[in-house]
């Protein structure tokens, strides 16, 4: 049985041609108003729809049917890996979702800060939520305790969370979370899975330890936990797969430390608007064949629960369009890595549109606009978002026939 | 790489939202002539068509394209298992189609009454589909025999078939089929597939000695055959791997049966018309979290190839759907098992409409009648049968996030 990247190995060939994969986080969404548009039909898209009706639709699956995604395995099934068979430990995610560079063999978990008793019993598992201008300088503090072995590394997240990597040769990432996942009993301590994790179990023990001490007079948060213990997944490049020199434009370290995992070039971005990331595909369009750009507003928007805020920040990225298409991609994709729906406040579960235009190769459906009705009804189906990407190579001409 | 049950069982969590999985037997239809509607594109559904106007249609694929599957898969796939991942022998499924239970260890088989000439050569292998009134009373006596090593229960099913069911310490399933699947031959002996299932062939072998002598002197059914032992498959419950609270609303054993295998709560049911059927849901409202309820005769009415009285039989089910929409479940699902075409009279392949209708959190599409042309139109696309329960979760918000 040929796998699915052993048949891209063996079919992706490189020519000039350039592909666009732009990506607004959580685009996907729903009525406000039984009977109403979503937040993309909403939309003021005039763009966005002639390339439609150019083009052709058709709406993804992030993971599986039913199934919300995180940010990392709905970017890494855009990107052509399935997220059910490439899995990024949630330390990893944390750690480059903050900017925190985990090398293979670096080992990075996710902490949270808790509160405990007089006998060391957990009272809040997240400490209050504590306000991140009360954690950050406890982060701080935590970075600087160093411990025999290691180098350890801390790096404040949001409110009560914090990423920890810890560098070292030997090191083993097989350990079991210190979360008890309850209230009224201590935080367990780190367990090897296997005997060969057992050295680094003890450093993390010792590190806790000494964290736990400077912690000790700081009743917003006098604990913590450790979770998701990993180590960078080692995943084929981009490049080796799919023949690709790829790059990322993105604002957010999540999704520029993503793309760093399959060996994306990351781009500098001058500004946060999407003309600015706009301007940085420019900047790189002859040293590179393939842009990822990822938009954080809709997502953010999204997950206020601001439909109409959502909306602005669809129409926004449809009015920078033209210096984007200007630059003549052979292929241009625009989708989401999830739906996050301002009804709901969160990431979602629901398929996710797509719009592929490639004047050279694409073939028209009857779509008009760009939408969830439209894209439901797309020529291109509904199918897992882990096609995307020999989708967007083939319409680039950029893979060979399979068999004779 | 996780698989999928790995992932329900990770991401599954509790809450108070109740789910309802109306699936009417053999839904799906061909139009009658050419040109015309399907059985339930005929139906007059008012109550499911305002459903398909607030909900999302879509088709599911029972086991695979093209495949034609029996109920035991086809409902198999609905519940969330993978149809041709989880297999339930022929024995075992025939047993408790009548109310057998088949325990683990217990090796079910499915029987066929035949006849011989004096050499002992099959001559009819279903004995003329000799008429159950006559058969019932034969399989009464064989229920009498019993033989050292296991205790032996036999219940009649139909016609010319009945379920034989041995229990008792050490036996092995790994048995070959007596019927030869040819007349002019005898029935072969049970032979053992491999050394362990030795003891378990003699034991079978003794019991059909005793059945053959028993029948020798009926001419219409004077020698029978077994096929497809099996023992209880022990699947992994759907309490286990979807955290729910499940409930079998059922009039008929095969599918009162198939539920108990994945652990359903079998509730008693007072009457076999849809709306007894409903009445059995609201009974059990607060005690259980999940609702299948089958409806039998959408089946039995396409067998019959009666589309006229198809169409009725849907339609009655519409009548009563307010007393079930009454209960306000989060979610209710309503679609087949496999499709069942009047035209046909049996079985097919063709994909299956599904209406999820799921007030809260279901992403409208533009469909307004439930029916197969609406259905292939709709939202949620066409997809496999074991992705329904996934979709029904994250409707019912009972699916975590997956990855950070």
């Amino acid at each position: 049985m040929l796998t699915h990247f052993d048949l891209m190995r063996e079919l992706a060939k490189k020519n000039d041609q350039r592909i666009v994969l732009l990506v607004l986080d959580g685009l996907g969404g729903l009525p406000q108003a039984p009977g109403g548009p979503t937040e993309l039909e909403a939309a003021r898209t005039p763009r966005m729809d002639r390339l439609a009706a150019e083009g052709a639709l058709g709406q993804t699956i992030p993971v599986g049917r039913g199934i919300t995604p995180g940010s990392g395995p709905a970017h890494l099934g855009l990107f052509g890996y399935d997220p059910l068979e490439y899995i990024v430990g949630r330390g990893v995610l944390e750690a480059v979702g903050v900017g925190v560079h985990v090398a293979p063999g670096d080992i990075a978990a996710r902490g949270n800060f808790c509160t405990l008793d007089a006998q060391g019993r957990i009272t809040d598992r997240r400490a209050g939520r504590i306000a991140s201008e009360q954690a950050a300088p406890l982060v701080e503090r935590l970075a600087r305790l160093q411990i025999p072995g290691a180098t350890v590394e801390a790096r404040h997240v949001k409110e009560h969370r914090f990423a920890l990597v810890a560098r070292g040769p030997g090191l083993d990432s097989d350990l079991e979370d210190t979360d008890p996942q309850a209230t009224g009993v201590p935080p367990l301590p780190v367990r090897a899975r296997r005997k060969e994790a057992g050295t680094t179990a003890d450093l993390f023990n010792r590190w806790i330890a000494a964290a736990t001490a400077e912690l000790a007079k700081e009743p917003a948060a006098n604990g913590l936990t450790l979770r998701g213990f990993s180590t960078d997944p080692r995943l084929p490049s981009m490049s080796s797969v799919f023949g690709l020199r790829p790059a990322c434009v993105a604002v957010y370290p999540m999704y520029r430390g993503v793309s760093r995992l399959v060996g994306m070039d990351v781009l500098d971005v001058d500004g946060e608007r999407p003309e600015d990331e706009f301007a940085a595909v420019r900047a790189a369009w002859d040293s590179h064949d393939f842009f990822f750009i990822h938009i954080k507003k809709t997502d953010s928007r999204g997950e206020d629960g601001d439909f109409e805020a959502k909306v602005k920040a669809i129409e926004a990225v449809d009015g920078a369009l033209s210096s984007l298409t200007d630059l003549k991609p052979s292929v241009l994709a625009i989708t989401g890595d999830h739906s996050t729906p301002a009804r709901l406040r969160s990431h979602s579960w629901h398929p996710v549109p797509f719009l592929l235009w490639a004047p050279a190769t694409v073939r028209p459906d009857s779509a008009r606009t760009f939408g969830e009705s439209a894209c439901a009804a797309g020529g291109l189906g509904t199918f897992p978002a882990k096609d995307v990407l020999p989708q967007l190579l083939a319409h680039a001409e950029r893979l060979e026939k399979f068999g004779a």
